[in-house]
């Protein structure tokens, strides 16, 4: 029987990227849907649902991404809401990558930090993204001293609550609009990471040399996003410190993505969010 | 050659339904398009039909869906007038399910009343949407004395003269807004068929306990719509009439479907509609 | 690992004859974007050259397609915008088939006068659209004197400058509405091609018989394009010419068409447009 994966993609476009990695895992065929609604998500998951027998249910599974991660989590919820008794399918969340990159990221510097980031002081620079808010509410539901940029205060102090909401723990918020700000809006920070654009470059070296511990920058396109820190860094030594680039956390992101994706078919029940992905990329990193 | 699926989907997006259908039935590949209209089937067809070879033309083939039936109709008659000579592909209309679950209902029913409809009085509530029509046009035109129910009187109107016009026979209409309205709407009915909504309790038992001989719910989310009929009886006994629950017809009409996307792959001038789609039911149901 | 073909199509519906071609010439999987603009493209990118290794590159491709040849050209100028060093996939452009029955029409021609066009005189008839504009401009870069027909003038003026501007050479345009002006239109040319839509038959016998000595009809369904011409024809001899239809140049269009994909997945910094694929063309001829 094919593994079918349905894509609930909240973005017009279906994510192109979601696609790859989800053949590349082992889906044998994907549906993709686009721009989808809260309120079309029922229809769509009893297609899922009604189709085959109960102890097949485990080979068709939901996918649900696009741009926008609070959309992400109404179409979850709406997934999630339109299964009842035994009649359900796996399900994982993970707009824009999200909870892949988000959790990579944090697994990788929680190591770097000797196991635990409780009452450390984290920086996550452009945090208002999904996977700014992420990062920040793992860290923050961990224990660190959570801090996101954002270009917008308003916008900084929005997120922040919602990511509280979500998580628990301590969230604040800087303003940081351009590259000049950026000294004054991390300074006190032992770990940056950085979660801003592609191709813009938005920590220059003078903002974190010789004052971070471990230094993350999850801009893939050059320029790169902090100067300094190299595209494959996977742990490599920078200006003191212990530095990742979007490659390095990239490698990672998709070894948890690719095992995700391949458990969704192992059974029928499973939701993978922020945290049970964290707890799927833990035992991969104890491997 | 890889058997290529063309899905036609009237509503915007595609039905998962009929690709987890598609795929367990034997299609290699689906291709989807949603949200298509009349204008646009033409293009469609003759990428079907001037890409292969017109032996190889029996891999290709269209499934026509969609939440609204009459939509449907013009897509399968658009496709169908792009043909011209033996450049043709085999077609299938099912929006929504009507077809293959109306055919499943009908054929149990038929049985169920010993072989023949011929005279006998039938009531489909809620029966102006794609499932309904059809159970009541293939009632109408085997000789059933057919009554639609509807909760707007001139919608009732005239979809039993649209269902009059496309299968013959004779189908009234009476209306029905709630269940306190069940009994009275019903009443004279020996057979009960319910294509009304999921989760939505339509027909209670007093309105047609120890009345009615056959009794038939297609509503498999909970509330079911017919009290006393449960989502899996398969010709139980219930109060004395001989019942049907969505999942005892579904089991059948997922037979019947996954037969007919088969065989639209073994010929490329198959047209299967509600008429030859109940040659298949019957056709398996010897079996 | 799985060849994966990335369908960007300008057109809301991704075109499905393009989509039976790219399976029928071994992609494994398709991921189909419909109605796809300039300002989409690099994320979809991204997701082609971020999710596989280097050295897995080439298994990821790109088609360009839809009714409208300069939307294609854009979506593919922003491809290729977004690819940086060797992060890249291989790219085919084919907006409607334009190139690829462009080119094979223009090397059956060229075939048929014995090898070269240089000085020839050529029309081709309905010249404003994707194939007419694309045949066109490899006939003016090859050195034919090209008239191109449209039925506004100021369409076809402004479109032969275009033709102009992206291939080089000498193309002019003249009205053509309707075929009872076909003869005056297309006087003094010894080749004609006609582009024209299917099912319109725009050019008389009279028009043409005992003038030409090579025409093309590229419309498939009937009534034919060109009076005379059969739609098999592939060198035969109609009125004194050397005849070819939709399908004698249709046949020769798959192969093109399909070798071009098969060498998607060879390599991924490949550029499929009008000229290089007019040399795949020419080497399919030769063998």
């Amino acid at each position: 029987m094919l593994k079918l994966l349905l894509q609930l993609d909240s973005s017009r476009l279906p994510s192109v990227f979601d696609q790859v990695v989800a053949y590349d895992a082992g889906a044998d065929r994907i549906m993709s849907e686009g721009g989808v609604t809260e309120n079309e998500v029922r229809d769509l998951v009893h297609g899922c649902i009604f189709t085959r027998g109960p102890k097949d249910l485990k080979n068709t599974a939901i996918f649900i991404g696009g741009a926008d991660m609070s959309a992400g989590e109404k179409l979850l919820a709406a997934a999630n809401k339109a299964f009842f008794g035994p009649m359900r399918v796996s399900t994982m969340l993970d707009s824009n990558g999200s909870n892949t990159t988000a959790v990579a990221a944090v697994v990788k510097i929680t190591q770097a930090l000797g196991g635990s980031v409780r009452g450390r002081r984290i920086v996550v620079t452009a945090g208002t993204g999904p996977v700014g808010t992420r990062a920040a509410g793992l860290f923050a539901k961990a224990g660190a001293d959570v801090t996101i940029t954002s270009r917008k205060p308003e916008d900084g102090e929005r997120v922040s609550k919602e990511i509280c909401d979500r998580f628990g723990g301590t969230v604040h918020s800087v303003p940081l609009r351009e590259a000049s700000q950026a000294a004054g809006a991390i300074e006190g920070n032992e770990v940056l990471l950085n979660a801003g654009p592609a191709g813009i470059m938005l920590v220059p070296r003078a903002a974190w040399a010789g004052k971070a511990k471990v230094v993350v920058d999850l801009n893939a396109v050059p320029p790169l996003g902090v100067e300094g820190v190299e595209v494959n860094d996977d742990g490599a030594t920078r200006e003191g410190a212990i530095a990742f680039g979007a490659l390095g956390i990239g490698n990672f992101k998709m070894k948890v993505h690719k095992e995700c994706i391949a458990r969704l078919f192992s059974r029928n029940d499973l939701v993978l969010d922020a945290e049970t992905i964290e707890d799927v990329a833990k035992e991969i990193m104890k491997k």
